[in-house]
């Protein structure tokens, strides 16, 4: 296996990050129901004044979870360049026209035409990392709060 | 947008999923606490006797989600090559020696050296899907046993 390259400073990393929540299409998104059976799915999100807004049908699982429990894990793509986020998701019935058209600019499919509601999920632990030497330092944001470098 | 392809027969995608699960060397996997706790973490795992083989350490939220729920949900890399899979999962205390092998070299690396337990993961459902036009007949696996074509 080749060399893993040298672990990235923070600001980098935080860098990196944000590049990725700019400009990602897909997140892997899992929740449980209130009973602690998993589900995974992957949904287009948008990154929006600090939040990811999400959508998915009404009665899906990932729908039906996190209006029971408001609780997501979910990471961007890669398996050797993780962006892991813990959220709390709330069901927002009444988003700006200007967020939903923004969402739909980026995703290319359009929740309201599918009456789907918007999840916008607020981060309280962000990390990140590539290779198990970035391992250490993996948390960029903690307690909904980016550290400082 | 590109047009999407044409989607794939059962046949195709079963044989194309089959390559997925014997070639790739990650996994997105997704567990739960009791209380509905979604857990995501990417690891390595070894597709062997139909089962999944996964391996963390004994006290890692997936480790312990694992063994109080024995549920799992989890995919194979790609948000537009999906591969999902749900499957139970049990401990394995005394995997054989060839199976143990057989991990670690597909992985690049041995949890018996870190005394990290192994899980084998046996699915209940398989679906692989690319773009929406695969959604209708997404399910190759059901109930444990493989669809006919």
């Amino acid at each position: 296996m080749p060399t893993p390259a040298a672990p990235r400073p923070f600001e980098t990393r935080k860098a990196d990050t944000l590049h990725r929540l700019a400009t990602d299409i897909d997140a892997w998104v899992s929740t449980a129901s209130p009973t602690g059976t998993p589900y995974l799915m992957p949904l287009s999100f948008l990154w929006i004044d600090d939040t990811i807004l999400l959508s998915t049908a009404r009665n899906n699982p990932t729908s039906r979870n996190l209006q029971a429990t408001g609780q997501v894990h979910l990471s961007l793509g890669e398996t050797r360049d993780v962006v892991l986020i813990t959220g709390t998701a709330e069901l927002v019935e009444d988003l700006p026209e200007d967020q939903a058209n923004a969402f739909t600019e980026k995703t290319g499919f359009d929740p309201r035409l599918s009456n789907y509601p918007f999840f916008r999920v607020s981060p309280t632990r962000i990390q990140a990392w590539r290779e198990v030497n970035e391992l250490k330092a993996r948390d960029l944001m903690l307690e909904g709060k980016w550290l400082d470098a």
